[in-house]
């Protein structure tokens, strides 16, 4: 039994990591940490899991930094994980981090794009981005994964095996991605207040939301030259879930078997990403509450135009099971362990 | 390995009921029946499975009576099952029936509730009613379990402490439930249009909803007298949970604290009725896709009287979850086997 | 042309008022006051509106209190709604209040059930409860009325016949209230924060809630005798509604036709009030964005209990619509103008 | 006073034209037909309007093509209208057609998309397509308006300005649309079943909506050349509202005050085209149960992506609004009238 800690254990992803530890027959969650519900139960900050972890309260994150564990997952502000995954690992503690501070290949453009001085750039070479689906043998030899976020991991999974076979232009793409507000977070605000989300659709965080540099990293990688998508996100009345609709220029010759090649190829044997057969096409509620990525396309030959459309629940295969399947990696578990939950339907 | 059958699979109780099975340890599915959806494989009649059971097409009911299997479950309309069920318990097969045909112990009640001539009253007779909480040992014996219906269980649940310990009056009880869709079932209608639900909330089934009878048969038994509840259920812009507001007078001279030992002796040592400490009330929301039933309750002792709160997803406890819990009983399992999900929140 | 004045623009029946005002063809709207949006355009402030009333920005109230207008809306949280009012009447300028501070009879029930002082008791004598269904000739005299809250208009207006025809026992009354997620205002918390609300019901408010009083007090003036409804209100996962069921006991010999006539007596020609045939009954979907309040009943004579629905828009006849419904009468207005809108459905 | 008819009145359309009319001062609804609800009075149909139209039962569409009113509104299917509006033109009766038999300038194509033979081809002729901001004078001079698609609306409104000045390229443009429930129309099916639409979001209709050829029409005429976009419709949980963004490439040296230019000379004087201030995008919750269509744009000048942003009520600007304002154009009545609701927020 391995002994994990979860630090920041009282948002959304912390229960969603409790939720899946608690099924994951090789594991033991020895601490949890929370600055906001500091000594108090598990069902006192988190009415649903009342009764579970009868022992464990939680404790302010300085004093767990120090205590006995075998792996530690991080679901804390960026900036604040970096600066605690440093003590971790000295102490030879693996760690899981599911903030966007060891996401980034480029410092300077981490920098930028979130506002601050990353705090351990030395750990950042060494993290692997954690997408099991193309760096799985990497994330096994690692101590440091950086869980991606939740966009680009709808998005990359999605093009990844386009751009890497160089079936379409690596220009004019677009990524247009519909989330839950659950992405959000959990602390209240007026955009997320249930009367002003209810029954509306709307885009947020145009001209440049902060996971656009992250897929173009991961998709320029593919590609082998550098990739620009146009990304637009879009708040959705609902929960859980990103459905991500990319649409691209199919390169000359390119056949819709071509296309159907490559994602068999790409994922033909994973065990979390479903490509759908003719006639389906995906839904977040397909997936709500699974570790699934459910993917399908359609080409025109004629108008060369290539639609991509792929489903994840954010809180899942978006964070926290993309996280415990990384740490399955790391720990030598069968990568499915705590993840065979089917989705929550209807 | 006990080999399975779930008889009706392509309604959102067979959804649950193969979602809960997949997660249970000492069961495989063998047979799966559906008219609409025969020799379809389950991805087809069910996206969010698909992939699962990739051997496992849907037959005709008729065809698989006489397969091989150590157990059934029947998620059949009412009427239909109990015409299945006496061949099944014939060749030796243990039932857990959904539906509502034997539920009652008055065979002339149940005709005259549904409308309809009873199948096999004989059967009937031995046949327990599928709530774990009161009638535990009896379903550990019996080949025939009737699973409740949804609103039954989470008002007997609520209530049968009170009576059964004699801290209420019998006349003047007040169930007012509020369910979500999903208990309507998975043919579409006006009413369950999804236009016409979303943003409103509204009564239905009055005078006389037919799960009336049907609690007041197991409330009355409880309170060794004649007790009929003035039920009202409401339909909520939701998918799943029922959440039941009771409402009764207190005895003469009973306090709050009898109220609180009559819970603790009823349900203190339940797996899955959790009783929630001061401050805290019941929320659908907190039990959703497990199999809780969460209780709370206010005594206003000037007025003598009390409110009763219970919730509980009307697709697990109040239906297939109740029936894998019944079954494991039934089976020799430990009563939480492929129960062990925790809600999905949020 | 009456101009009027709306303090507290900026929140959800502030917006209301507007919304209605707009389309009233006697009312000029010449001053908004926010402390929130001080200074800002309409539109700004509420993205729906924008283009709307182009002159007019917010001001800080307290510029706004010396100021030309024939009428003024209050819509501010009760205790200051007390302190604006005595200047506004002393200037000779017409209130209506939406705030709590003027619907009490007893000035120290208010002050406990608020746990404030009142700052006007003296005009507080002079207040009429602004239900036009009881005290329109009243309200036709008055210069400042207090617009009831929400719970306790549909309470009320599901009652009220009942009592004061003395057809039901004043015991054992319940109220079973369903509101939508408007009720709590624009304020963003935890409680209302769209993730935590979506898909789930819960009651609140338990043991009292301050309406309970409020309703209690009319209720008692109604039956001519102490009534203590037991009222428990519930959040719906929707944003405008309530839904009231009241559950009571019929005095003995009361029959259904005397249920019926009292319902006609009383609201026979209300304009607002709808009274369902048989067969139907009330959804607050069926008033959304209206001023109707829409009523049916069950009586089953055998057991003696009554069963009364009812429905309206918490934020048009639970609130803001009930306000300008009672400004007409106090202005000389035809008691709808401004009011005609059909509701929004679906 | 006017008195015009409703054919089709007991879909959503319908209902939303009854609303909408019911508020006009110059029309009297004199006659309404639906099959299905014949000869019962409107509130049983629809039970939001109960006491509305009192002596206004629905006829048989057949018992009314020869009644006496002064302008017909065609609610009805494709390919039915087509076969009613020729008797009602012949009659002298100017017709609002909702449906899409008369939006396209090509029979052929017609019947291709819709795969019918056209009733009427020689009444298309003379049709005119029912976008006020480009036909107003044409409007105001037929006596045959084609109401468009609510696609065509939200998505011609947004590039229409763009491709008429010519800056962006006509290929590669991708409209992704985001629509609620209410624009599949008031049948219920399992695709709109509540259970199977809440909590998730998904794509339809691909590869080809039959939105698409119309969308295309008149943005080839806007362009002066062939367009063919790329449309991809998504179901959302949410009753009305359609949210279109449009994704293009901007023309070499096509600056961002040339798109604001565009979109100033297109709608700076329309009633119901709100351009939105910097710092603001456009939700469908902005313009519920209003005429109308909020646009916004984002344009990277370096990398010349254009992204366009409309919003609508699919119900009112994207149907039943849309034939109202047309109807004041051809009828001479006040552009506005009928139509100044305010959304209805939240």
């Amino acid at each position: 039994m391995k002994r994990v800690a979860i630090f920041g254990a009282t948002g959304y992803t912390g229960f969603e990591l409790i939720r899946m530890l608690l099924s994951h027959p090789g594991v033991r969650i020895s601490a949890l940490t929370s600055e906001q519900y500091s000594d108090q139960p598990l069902g006192q900050a988190f009415a649903p899991f009342k009764g579970k972890l009868a022992g464990a309260a939680f404790g302010k994150m300085e004093k767990l930094v120090g205590a006995e564990f075998d792996a530690a997952f991080l679901a804390l502000p960026h900036s604040v994980s970096s600066s605690v995954a440093g003590s971790l690992l000295a102490r030879g503690v693996p760690v899981v981090d599911l903030s966007a501070d060891f996401r980034f290949r480029s410092i300077p453009l981490y920098e930028s794009v979130y506002g601050v001085t990353h705090k351990s750039p030395s750990l950042a070479e060494g993290a692997v981005y954690g997408l099991p689906e193309i760096y799985r043998e990497r994330i096994r030899k690692t101590r440091l994964t950086a869980v991606p976020g939740c966009f680009p991991t709808s998005v990359i999974l999605g093009l990844h095996p386009l751009l890497s076979e160089g079936l379409i232009d690596r220009k004019g793409i677009v990524a247009d991605c519909k989330t839950g507000v659950s992405g959000g977070g959990r602390g209240p605000t007026l955009g997320f207040h249930y009367p002003e989300v209810e029954g509306g659709v709307r885009p947020y965080g145009l001209p440049k939301h902060r996971h656009n540099p992250e897929m173009d990293q991961e998709l320029s990688l593919a590609a082998g030259e550098k990739v620009a998508v146009t990304f637009v996100p879009h708040l959705m009345p609902m929960v859980r879930g990103i459905l991500a609709t990319c649409y691209a220029t199919a390169r000359a010759k390119v056949a819709a078997k071509d296309v159907e090649a490559a994602y068999r190829k790409a994922y033909g044997k994973e065990p979390f990403v479903r490509l759908l057969p003719p006639g389906l096409l995906p839904s977040t509620k397909d997936v709500r509450g699974s570790n699934y990525c459910d993917i399908a396309w359609r080409v025109d030959e004629r108008s060369r135009r290539v639609v991509v459309v792929s489903a994840i629940d954010n809180l899942v295969k978006g964070a926290s099971g993309a996280a415990v399947q990384c740490f399955n990696l790391m720990a030598g578990f069968p990568e499915e362990e705590g993840l065979r939950a089917m989705p929550l339907f209807p």
